[in-house]
């Protein structure tokens, strides 16, 4: 089958039309029509060889909405004409601890979507069907793709960090990944206050479910804290004040990073001491989480908030993704394509 | 009572006697004749006054063990002629939510033994009974000092970060901390890897025993891991090359901090996120955490290993603690004082 797809030609490149032809699904895979693919700043990372493992044409999109056309002779958990999703991990070992312990997500053999190997800027997608979930009849096609990376990861990152509900839960960022992460803990029962450098956030973030948002200026500290968290959620690729928001986890509180900056953690030590605070980093979710994921989102109604853009606006949605206008997340539209 | 002290009358001094007179005991207080009390290196922090917060006269010590004299009115877990020890601990509000959850070493207003007030380098000990702890008839008397700081310190530590049985546990450090942390880790079902600078301490870890002791040239990163660990415990007062030791934990590893230096923590955020491991601080332990450490102490023969000195030897005694020259714990004897 031919896919008309968009690729980065060479580093850091606008996106143009590709064609490639894709084989019959074998065994476990699965091909997919694509309806929707959000764009996420991994998909700009890639593109841009930020990580240096890319390679070109650079095919990206791993946020994949669509409805699986063909599947291979091993695969029983979907059929001709499922909605299925598609997020940043397309493989696993599936036999070490890690996988099997449901922790794909940590496995060493782990292989992103988009390196190599084409991802969902496509209209069609020839993946393991493993790595494929059903998504709900209860969530709209259009915001389900960033579920698939950006709300996994912070759902992952709440749960690695023992969100509960009745608890405190700080978010920092209301961006593509904060305002999924305040949803999720307030829909979930917690209460949540929200960190934002933007007045504009800090208001948006109420409708969003938070109780309290504070307002931080670029380069500062966070004022001192008058309700103590337990959870931290830091969703911002940025080198904060880290010994600032310690001071606002209570007791054995968690700071946990789902964004981060290139930079090493720089942060003092005896506030994680003398509180017995702990700090996690969490990687996306394994496959028993995405489920749950997808399934909480289902039925407390969390939907990522997205601008979408027909696919041939490619160009344009991910200029907005560069610049950080977008409120909060690009989701292309691939049904005309 | 007139009470036989040993004193550092200003910062940094050799220890002089000195002599004070304390009450009768009031209410939930007991007095205490000393027969032994430990050294630790926050005795010499506050002799030195390197926190800022000492009052001279300095009457350190807070790894007293002794026999209860006198008691006040409202104590009824204690009786006179009990063996109690006292640790760094003296008091706290025991009315807010750390206290109420039993984490008293948490508590906002928890009061260290020694600042201010007289400490256990005298012949008698005048304190809050609600922190004096029922030594356990199994532990012998002269290494159980320890086991009220250092002990419950690295007890703490592996708790807080989750230590069971059958776990890989690695020890940063084989002193006055670490040769306890693999007694408690090894005794209590887990398989211990030690990391030292000594060779001489490698082959002794065994002893402690440890399974693995890898020597780790100062100011060298350990070498690549070929075992992943759950939990690796820091004793050290030392910025190690803690990217290189992160790649030691396995999935969902934890770090534990008990021994730290001033310096702020640097350290890489991916090794965190990738493989879903944890950083945290501990500060000794609650006093239901105290009880079961002695109980454990106890039960499975973990004994500190120390050099015991008449408590007039103790200006020699804090010299070896200051020159890293005792194994593993220094303890004055104040039988004859």
């Amino acid at each position: 089958m031919q896919v008309q797809a968009k690729a980065a030609k060479e580093v850091g490149a606008k996106l143009e039309s590709y064609s490639f032809e894709i084989e019959s699904p074998q065994e476990f895979q699965c091909s997919i029509a694509v309806e929707y693919c959000g764009i996420c700043h991994s998909d700009l990372h890639i593109i841009d060889n930020d990580w240096g493992m890319s390679q070109y044409p650079v095919i990206a999109g791993h946020e994949v909405i669509g409805i699986v056309k063909e599947i291979g002779s091993q695969v029983n958990h979907l059929k001709i004409g499922d909605r299925v999703g598609v997020g940043w991990q397309k493989s696993a070992c599936l036999q070490c601890s890690d996988c099997l312990k449901g922790n794909e997500n940590l496995c060493n053999q782990n292989q992103p979507l988009i390196v190599p190997g084409p991802g969902g800027f496509a209209n069609h997608l020839l993946t393991d069907s493993r790595f494929a979930f059903p998504i709900p009849q209860g969530i709209d096609p259009k915001v389900a793709g960033p579920l698939l990376c950006g709300g996994i990861t912070v759902y992952g990152g709440l749960r690695a960090a023992g969100m509960s509900s009745g608890q405190e839960i700080g978010v920092i960022g209301i961006g593509g990944l904060g305002h999924m992460a305040v949803q999720f803990a307030s829909k979930l029962g917690n209460r949540v206050t929200v960190f934002t450098t933007s007045e504009d956030k800090a208001e948006f973030a109420h409708q969003l479910g938070a109780d309290r948002a504070i307002v931080v200026s670029k380069g500062e500290a966070p004022p001192k804290p008058d309700r103590l968290l337990n959870i931290l959620l830091s969703t911002v690729p940025a080198s904060l004040d880290w010994g600032a928001y310690l001071e606002h986890l209570d007791s054995d509180g968690t700071l946990s990073f789902v964004g981060v900056s290139d930079a090493p953690l720089n942060l003092p030590i005896f506030p994680l001491i003398m509180k017995r605070r702990r700090i996690l980093g969490s990687p996306i979710g394994g496959r028993g989480m995405m489920i749950e994921m997808l399934s909480i989102a289902d039925r407390f109604k969390i939907e990522p908030i997205v601008e979408v853009f027909p696919s041939d606006n490619i160009n344009e949605a991910i200029d907005k993704v560069r610049s950080n206008s977008i409120r909060y997340r690009a989701v292309l539209d691939f049904n005309q394509s």
